[in-house]
């Protein structure tokens, strides 16, 4: 699984290149481009067919394999940001208004993610555009920013790191490449700092999932979010931790707004990534 | 479709009856019950074989077509309050093990919600329990109360409306009865009033859903929730609103924490249901 990580905010772009474990980024398990998406869509699969037939290039993946994240509102439309150029690359309004049918005109609330098939849209003749949507809402309407400054964790760490965790999660079996922008960055209103750590945050444990007993990985979400309820793991997870260098006490004391991942992930955890 | 709700906390079930539509009480279609679950569940389905034979009664609905909602945390715990009584129904400790073991003990954020199938656990013995458990995590972990006085709308109203109406509408189709409690007064420490209006709200809007336009459903709750974005629905639902006699001024100058559902629902369309 490939994941590409696209925004034209250079600050998203360099925060993101600063947070992400260095052996993520090297081995090429997470890109990121400082681009437009029609820009990367087409870097990455030169849909023009004359220019791939000049240049007698291919595509390096398949548009077939890959899913999009709309980082939307909880009623599908796609207005702006991120989104609005995810509607311009599929065709403007008409596109708009099917997506919105294949979400059934619905409310989706925050913490929700739904997979769309833009495949069926331009049937019957087949297309070259990437085939899935997954639907993503991080704003209900976007009326004001959702940020509060007073409640970083709550309106932002912990929403970013769940939309983040959401997309991961829901990504197809059938799919090798994921590509998501800065959430909540835009109409959401949250900080750069705070949307890249949390985005960072999660894709790194979503690849440390592969190595991690799962109490571990639930452990180091739950002291990251700032939940510290003892009861729940520490009691199963105490000498694995210990087996892993995770030191216990700097877990329980973590906080979010001032210390970085790597002060509850030992540096030997990322570097094997 | 009945919505049986069930909770040991007189002012949540005094709140119910008052702020839920009066037709929907009278016609059965949803019931409040002040009692413990393992209570109700005697009642709803006289599980004790002899007593049922003695009795001669057969229970009203079957355990077959009964979902209950598990308002619980985001790793399936389930420790304390409405998931504790859930938990000591079928069976304590070894139950929450499986039960986690569904959830792939792992991580699910507020505003999912997750189908368990309960009847496996009671295989090759078929069982006569409620079968179906819906997972809505309605707080990480129980280390402190998520409700902030300052911010009631995003971490009250808002939260409880997701709770209930994702519990509704991921009712699934085999279905024919769901039971839950006062969502978020436990642990999260949502005030009764709070909680009580945004379930009453999220009830009687899936119950008009049956007789209103998408995109009038749509207005009410971008409205109840607090995002007064016009761009959305007002340009396509004026004329609707108009018909309904659903007063649009009005509906843009909602403010769920002083104004009531009849202050947006007209009391015809109330007393249809």
């Amino acid at each position: 699984m490939r994941i590409v990580l696209c925004d034209t905010n250079k600050t998203v772009c360099s925060l993101w290149r600063k947070m992400l474990p260095k052996s993520l980024l090297d081995k090429g398990k997470v890109e990121v481009h400082n681009t437009t998406f029609e820009a990367l869509a087409h870097k990455l699969y030169k849909t023009n067919v004359n220019q791939l037939s000049k240049e007698g290039t291919r595509p390096y993946c398949s548009p077939e394999k890959c899913v999009v994240v709309s980082p939307g509102n909880s009623f599908g439309y796609l207005g702006g940001g991120f989104d609005l150029a995810l509607c311009e690359y599929y065709g403007g309004k008409p596109f708009e208004t099917w997506f919105r049918s294949k979400l059934n005109n619905e409310y989706y609330p925050i913490g929700s993610s739904t997979l769309i098939d833009a495949y069926d849209y331009f049937l019957p003749e087949s297309s070259d555009k990437i085939r899935h949507i997954l639907h993503v809402p991080t704003i209900v309407a976007p009326s004001h920013s959702s940020f509060m400054k007073a409640e970083p964790l709550r309106s932002g760490y912990e929403p970013v790191f769940n939309a983040t965790w959401n997309s991961l999660r829901s990504f197809p079996s059938c799919c090798d490449t994921i590509i998501m922008s800065g959430l909540y960055t835009g109409y959401a209103g949250v900080p750069a700092e705070v949307s890249c750590k949390s985005m960072s945050f999660a894709i790194t444990l979503y690849h440390l999932c592969e190595i991690l007993p799962k109490d571990v990985v639930n452990l180091l979400t739950m002291y990251y979010l700032g939940y510290p309820f003892e009861d729940f793991f520490l009691h199963t997870a105490s000498e694995q931790l210990e087996l892993l260098g995770i030191d216990k006490e700097q877990l329980i004391a973590f906080d979010v707004t001032r210390d970085f991942i790597d002060a509850i992930i030992p540096s030997h955890l990322l570097d094997s990534l």
